[in-house]
């Protein structure tokens, strides 16, 4: 089973190629890089395991590999400077191709190489985690860190094509597959509440990493993020409801230092607490939050922050994020279980008892 | 005597305004900066002699002042990321405007870290130097160095205004005044000869630095290239008539170490070169190739690459150039007095005997 969806985003679509097998499709990988000279990013995990099965494609090509570390401690400035000083070096041109081989930190920092290297060059994603096949390889966001916030300096830059073969699950630990499982769950909670009740009946099969239900899931998450997205580039909108869980969970990355927790983990109990504080203003009923913290937890994810992490921190971070305007804090809640809204009209004190009862249960 | 220009770029369309005194006018910038955080960034020279005009007009906002080095050698990536810092650590939000005052360098890059700044905020240009406000304030490219290139590394993103007050080159040495002729004179060059014959009336007006003159050339300028910048707004076709002057001009620059060379002059003995090696393959005859010599001499231009550099130094550096495309060097020449073409098609001899006479006359 394979499948391909259209992002229709005008003269920046692009496709994206799901499916079993398809690093070893000997007419995709080449049909979709189009240049002479190609540039694959990847890092110190994903390259053993997957390089080869790229870079035979390019054998006729000037092929160059350029390898992160792993973690996203990668997304720094230093190897941003790195990346684009190894290909002045090599006198990549603006004609170029980069590959982007590995999850949303490969893919992240391989885009913004992209985005900025003379202005702008063309770059295929190929994803190698649930959560960068399902997320951060749709959308055209590409960014790297600041000690000062997460994702806070990068560009919107779409890739010319995205190549997800699942195949790259099977190495995926498996505290990395439940973080991008909490991507997928959002899908079903933010927008589509039949894929909600898709996944309640299929979750097992996914944990077990079936093919089937697994292309299933990231076709039905990469089409709901593509509506999303076609209907608003540049995140001025409806957009900033993929960020259900983000705000309070970027709190918790934040905090605690990169790394501690994935993202996905962090999203996961975000999105316990935006439940609750969607509960607390009247939106959902204890069943439609039980429903959500009963699929998060079949996942295998967190469902409360860290112990020790106070409101005060979490105010501290929150008030940081760059998705605030005018200094309220703007947060993604759900109306229902498939509707989500983003709103910086709730009272100050449901936030306030949102934490409190989140830090303290934790 | 003042003048607006619209720049139509869809979505992204802006307003230029040109004229005397425009930095004292109460309504101007406070209406073109529609947020209540401002970040101004200038540099050790423009600050101290404008900064104080800017400012008191934003007393009732949150503002603040980054302040560069003087020089090309501020477009680094060190100042890059100790911009995107400073701003992080006041907490600018997303909604902020950046105000670019001074000259090129300045507002390449403050319009990179406005492009890449939690992935893009707006920013108004303020240009103080002639090259800015005719050259570097349209055509939304921003960007920084790299050891290995010039202007390698940087990002499209159109400004939401530009103010181009013209007092404000009445404190600029003759040398920088100079420099901003040479793309003046490149307007007329590449498609208005019409313009080309006012400039040949007017040049000891402009030189003289009188306001009518100063605002009639900057505005033509201005008209110039934004429907050059309209018309191709990547820089995928037509726009790459702008870089008459500048393969060769860059090489110059490079070889030197930027700095020994302005931008202007540089481009003024690449304009030179390039209208030797036009007459060369007979697009060009003797007299227009002197009509180009005279205007930029008169304009207190060099004609020539400096002493001591050599063709293979020029080709080194061509190779390398940023606008090349499967390895030929692309080159913009004149088919005749206003009218550009870009062409890597033309006998490799002819660019061999144009370096060695530029080279050999110097």
């Amino acid at each position: 089973m394979s499948a391909t969806l259209k992002v229709d985003l005008g003269a920046r679509s692009y496709p994206i190629h799901i499916g079993a097998g398809l690093l070893d499709d000997a007419a995709l990988l080449p049909g979709l890089v189009k240049s002479g000279q190609v540039v694959i990013i990847t890092n110190t995990i994903v390259g053993p395991l997957y390089l080869e099965r790229v870079t035979r494609h390019f054998a006729d090509r000037q092929c160059h590999v350029f390898e992160l570390p792993d973690g996203e401690g990668a997304k720094s400035f230093a190897n941003f400077e790195r990346a684009l000083g190894f290909m002045l070096e090599r006198r990549i041109e603006r004609g170029a191709t980069i590959v982007a081989l590995g999850g949303g930190v490969v893919g992240d920092l391989a885009g913004f190489v992209a985005a900025c290297y003379q202005r702008g060059i063309g770059f295929v994603q190929v994803p190698t985690t649930l959560l960068a096949q399902v997320d951060s390889s749709v959308g055209g966001k590409t960014a790297i860190n600041h000690a000062l916030g997460k994702n806070m300096v990068g560009a919107f830059h779409q890739p010319t094509a995205v190549v997800a073969d699942i195949t790259t699950l099977d190495t995926l630990p498996p505290r990395e597959f439940s973080a991008g499982l909490a991507e997928v769950v959002k899908y079903g909670l933010i927008r589509d509440y039949a894929f909600l009740e898709w996944l309640e009946a299929h979750l097992d099969a996914l944990v077990a990493r079936e093919p089937a239900a697994l292309t299933e899931a990231i076709l039905r998450s990469c089409e709901n993020k593509a509506e999303v997205v076609a209907g608003d580039e540049f995140e001025t909108g409806a957009r900033a409801t993929l960020n259900l869980g983000h705000t309070f969970g970027h709190a918790i990355e934040t905090a605690l230092g990169y790394g501690a927790w994935l993202h996905g983990e962090a999203v996961a109990a975000g999105t316990c607490m935006a439940a609750a504080m969607s509960a607390r203003l009247g939106w959902l009923d204890a069943d439609a939050v039980a429903r959500i913290e009963r699929l998060l937890g079949r996942a295998g994810l967190p469902l409360r922050p860290p112990a020790g992490l106070g409101p005060a921190q979490f105010m501290d971070v929150m008030a940081r994020d760059k998705k605030n305007v005018g200094g309220h804090i703007r947060l993604v809640l759900l109306r229902a279980l498939g509707e989500a809204v983003v709103t910086r009209d709730y009272p100050p004190e449901a936030l306030a008892a949102t934490l409190a009862a989140a830090t303290t249960a934790a």
